[in-house]
């Protein structure tokens, strides 16, 4: 069954850890051995799978697809997000994740993050759990 | 089942929206909840999900990427093409989404692309619906 | 069910072949129809898909990003390896691939590699198979 996570984002560009939110839409699927689909319907917001200790990791990311991908930069889309648009295309619009023993197998350091890029927004995460 | 799309790309680097024809297989494979998978077995060509209403939104996106791999950087591979296949894993080779009530699950404004980078070519997309 | 897959990575930054291992997985799973999750449960390490016959192609990617994400740049994470966890997350930590005949439908050029950004190290890379 397709599950609709909400996540309320503060900033401009932010990694939102929802980790658990997943885990637990994993747990009451009662799928024991599987995947989990993690899917942002957005277009200027994606997701991405990376340390979830040291707050510094995820600043870092944000801060280098900023130098990569300035938010000033030369664009045709004329709304101010067009550096958005193409950091979601770089991160992706979704992860997969196996579940084993009805958990989803992540490494020791990994969390999931909504990977926020023209904020603060309302958005959705549909989590979609598949197997037996 | 696996379903092979067949589609002719026109310039060296172009995003071309196949939505409509994923959705037709979506359909047909009656499949009502599950996932999709659509593939892109090259190694010059991705795929990604991003704004289909405002043309500009891709153009950004190919112009921006030939900013950070640009066609003519120092490279090794001697067939003339190392940018593409940097970009195409910089895009990935798949893009999955979920399916509900028989139809994919994306945003309003999402739209599914073929990701050329070493075009005018014939491409081929594999698209696989699991479920049920 | 899923499977396990230790790799021994030799240097810092390192595209590592594992098509014919994922394979052998997908055959032993007696899967006919379906797809395969290839899924690496680390934060300073990915997954791709790109060519596997000219060891040129794999260089360029490694050198660009390099270029693109410099292992002494500016971040904050303290133990050297900021710019692992950027690079893993531009890859990505995991790839899909459909199966169809038993075999996964790799393009002639395709292979699968880990790629390692903080090497070198003892890896593992997570298989599940999905389908009937």
């Amino acid at each position: 069954m397709l599950h609709t996570l909400h996540v309320s984002t503060r900033s401009r560009a932010e990694l939102v850890d929802i980790t658990a939110q997943v885990q637990d839409m994993v747990r009451s699927s009662e799928v024991s051995e599987g995947i989990c689909l993690v899917y942002v319907p957005h277009t200027t917001a994606g997701v991405t799978i990376n340390e979830g200790a040291d707050p510094d990791v995820r600043r870092d990311i944000l801060e280098q697809l900023e130098r990569l991908v300035p938010k000033d930069g030369r664009y045709h889309h004329l709304e101010g997000n067009a550096d958005a648009h193409i950091k979601a295309s770089l991160l992706g619009s979704s992860v997969l994740v196996p579940i084993s023993d009805g958990r989803l197998s992540l490494g020791t350091w990994q969390a999931i993050f909504l990977a926020e890029f023209d904020g603060p927004r309302s958005r959705k995460v549909l989590v979609q759990v598949m197997g037996g």
